[in-house]
């Protein structure tokens, strides 16, 4: 590759939320092209009828699935914006056929087959990739995701999770048994299948937990982070749905191992992501909307010395940092980009 | 008093938007009349001039806190809702006159003025009633409110996360030392005063976690929890702002002190609140828009073995059952009405 | 009938939202008991558990259509809140049964079965039941309705149109070439069926025209103003969707035929309304907000010295004026009860 | 100027809405430097303290008016971003210092300061600048922006009206006394001052129309339109604001002067914004969606035959091509850039 090559890309499964997003940034990436956009629900329309912000930009029909195949020569990166579950034949297919494919399902995030059965109910129909993907989280894993063939883009949870828990692990700060994430998402986290929960009439107007303890980014957090000490992490997840498009808040609480300062803490947490661009650590709390629209992880942290606890939040956009921008970034470092191609801004308020 | 007779109440602080919740309640209770409302910033406008939804139905004008003193003559209840340091002075005055008073400021819930004064920053005004004042939760005091003269109705937060939590301490089914109380709030907690942090732009699309560790309602919670188990409670309280007008959802965390059943814990709550008709408890997960327009506090309970914690989550409109309704139950008990009257009406969705 | 009695009603089509909210007012409501409640979706569901504010309220499960006619025997007033095209058959069955009908849905709205083909794009099942059918906005037809057999609850935006308008079009004000009503309403007026176009994400942050010149709604406005006058009004209707979840403002333009003051025609208005609770002629410009929750139409008058032209604005609750608050008004007026019976509160802010 | 060179601008009223979304594209343009930031209300604190999504991008304090003067050196533009009457001064003075001024307040829009004082109730003190100045809607003035010292940025609902009109007008096609727009805004267009009507709560789940024919950007609207068509339109202009962020639909209805097919219609827009890269002319209706985040303006024609009607719709982001993004693009005019530089995205949605 020659700098300032133009790379060739496709996104399956571009008409969802997360796969949206994608588009709108490579749209506005200096250093790839789009070389299809497929979808099962919309091919043969043009892209542009199905989102009407990008008439004047893609002139695109959406294909199908089969038509994905006759496309293959030339791309560089596959992305794979499909629901958990749809993703693992065609991911299999195509890194069989030498592909590098960065798919944002939860297929390839968990490293066993057991566990990725007890959580979404299915045989996994790739195992013998399992072991091979690599977790696309760049801050704790940029090295192998490099060369990576198959990267598991995280979840939106997950990311906003390890991103706020990972520096007191990997420090030992924390008691590993008193973990507590408690997750606040907008509404295009639920993606965009018809569902009366999802509503307007249903959403707005009201804040509702669910999933406690049940919901399937939980196992993926607890192996992130329980790898990152080679130890064993089990924590009490609970995501709540919240009126609002976009932007997830995780409120983290942890007993301190020992007593610490909180300049103590946030200069160990800019040490860990002093060489990481997309992660703010701040001297104040964070809100979802100062990241809105962008690709960075803003994290706060608080003492209560009361009872001796450690709370960090992080707040992230679930569509971008929380996925699609992260596949970017993943993308820019699998293909020797700046990481920060193409998502160099700040998040757009009000 | 006879059956029948109708009670003279009058409203101090008609205007913010907790006064006005009261004014929609009082207007729709059968038994009482609303001798006067008055307002710091309003007063001689009509006060269907500034809530225009009670033209036609309230052709008062709003007069000062001057006026008061000249309408103290057969009134029954006085409600005060003013903001916090803003309401000893009055309420001092009009205890010493006889009057009855429930105030729905965070003036007279505290028990010690040391503890009143490092968390409001304030020398309390009215010490000699802070031993005196009956903390108005109806479903642990109900017996102490029925002769009260001076009801310091409580806050909002607390009143989601005392309900919550007081199954468990009462029956120690918890490690003390473990609780958590997550709390997300509609921005008209913040109430009516200008704020840029109010304002539209500033919080719709957007979550924030905000006082961490040192929101005032931290010790209001302590102390009534303390209270119920003759201990000493030290918890963490962690409240959001969520893009919504109305409601509170308190997610509380805890271990458990020996394991249980989550049917015997149902139960437990049941028993607990079975002659509280406002208490709803729950098979399943509540959510704030069931409760909104209401004055019941729907209540969920969750375990997770994994971590061997129990979850409580507790969903109530911060206005009624937060604010202006516990002050209708509070009054109905305190006159021998039904508890319910003029408060038995269900929530509205959407 | 005598003073006191408690009249029996049934609700078919319980679980959309202008059923439920027609639960929540029969539910509040002194004189009726609730036989009934009949769904196509949740038929032998709790109906608190499909709308669980009712927990603690309403105990019946949903029943079928087909067990509606086993429990005919003793009902006083059958409301039917189906889509239109799904009412017809049944209206025509409990009618010829002897049943006092109230069908809120369009299906007895339009006196012509051509122009019901034509807008509707459906053959008429009842066309014989077309010129009996009471078109029940009480403003106008009070005395019809008294004695009704089967009742026409008007649609949403033709009860805030239709109330903006009349006075001038009866007092002969306007050039009726001229009328343009553009309204805007919340998204219930959308139902709760699954709609990719009603999901959280597609309304919020947004708002559009749709149906510009060729909503449903648009033949009934004319229809009612044409009677008004025995003539024959055309005009132009657009309505938009706003992103809240209950409301309606309609914005009416319209060329004075002559000059004429504010005042003369605030006081036109007022006379016009005079004996009608449930309309309130303001001297100010209406909000939705004032009226959520209520049964009231506001409404306010502007004229433009600049353009001769007057610009009456109507704001309304599409759930309760524009639906089910208005099926209760008929029924009041039909049943001999107060027509502010379970009606008489002012609109819940915020 | 050499292809490449780096312009320096600065903002006076950075702080604002408008300001902010300035800073924003500023900070994305190519071809820029930001020499300062000015703010009467936050001078001396860091501006991403303020507007906490520039952390990391924006290290500047914020200036205060007076440190104005001193960075005035090779300043190409300065862009003002003052309330209305708070910009004529420090305009009069950039501009007679040879410095360009692109100026968002409405002091310099109207050509008669009669009218403005009419208006706006202010003596005007820049008369003799209000000849020299030049209305800054590139689609109509391009050629006069590019060698202009003092453009007057348009106003967010005259941008929208007068791109929905100008075909129209130009092409002789309507009758000039029919003109009505009936817009709806988000709230950002109210500005970040305190205001009880802004606060959350006061604008969440309401609509209302206010400012009916006596808004004013109803002069601003009809100079531009009467010149276009050197004639004299006099129209009714009716705004609303409406629960949201961000975004302007403006419904302009205008009754045809002769018959003409929409077929013809969209071509003629077509035609008449042909070179206009921010305009796209749609066959089906805008929704403010589909731009938000973005310069573009949509617009979309329908006809009623049956009241012999021409509706136009458009579409805009109030803060970007109704404010920030079309001062920009009146930048890139002025100082040679591609006129989309740095403003070459499509919305981004949900």
């Amino acid at each position: 590759m020659l700098v300032g090559d133009i790379m060739n890309v496709g996104v399956i499964g571009a008409t969802g939320y997360a796969g949206q997003q994608l588009v709108w940034l490579l749209n506005n990436h200096k250093r790839v092209n789009i070389s299809f956009l497929a979808s099962h629900s919309y091919s043969d329309n043009l892209y542009s009828s199905v989102y009407k912000n990008y008439k004047g930009f893609i002139q695109n029909n959406c294909i199908n699935i089969q038509q994905v195949y006759e496309n293959l020569s030339s791309l560089d990166i596959a992305f794979i914006a499909l629901p958990h579950g749809k993703s693992m034949d065609i991911t299999k297919d195509l890194v069989s056929k030498g592909i590098r494919v960065i798919d944002l399902s939860a297929d390839f995030r968990l490293n066993s087959p057991e566990v990725y059965k007890k959580w979404y109910g299915l045989e996994h129909g790739g195992k013998e990739l399992l072991q091979e993907s690599i977790y696309g989280l760049p801050e704790l894993n940029r090295d192998s995701i490099k060369n990576g063939q198959l990267i598991a883009n995280p979840g939106c949870y997950p990311t906003a999770s390890i991103l706020a828990l990972a520096p007191l692990l990997k420090n030992n700060l924390i008691d590993i048994d008193t973990i507590i994430i408690d997750a606040k998402s907008g509404v295009s986290g639920a993606g965009r299948s018809l569902n009366t929960n999802t509503l307007f009439c249903e959403c707005n107007e009201s804040v509702k937990a669910y999933g406690i303890g049940n919901h399937r980014h939980t196992p993926e957090i607890e192996q992130e982070l329980s790898d990152l000490i080679n130890g064993n992490i089990s924590l009490l997840f609970t995501p709540h749905l919240i009126p609002m498009n976009r932007g997830i808040l995780a409120t983290c609480y942890n007993k301190l191992a020992q007593r610490c300062s909180v300049e103590a803490l946030e200069e160990i947490y800019k040490d860990f992501y002093s060489h990481n661009y997309f992660v703010r650590v701040l001297e104040y709390i964070p809100e979802t909307k100062w990241v809105k629209g962008s690709n960075f992880c803003d994290i706060g942290i608080v003492l209560d010395n009361k009872t001796n606890r450690v709370i960090v939040i992080a707040a992230i956009d679930n569509l971008i940092k929380g996925a699609a921008g992260q596949a970017i970034q993943n993308m820019n470092i699998m293909l020797g980009f700046d990481e920060w191609e193409g998502l160099n801004f700040p998040g757009m308020i009000p």
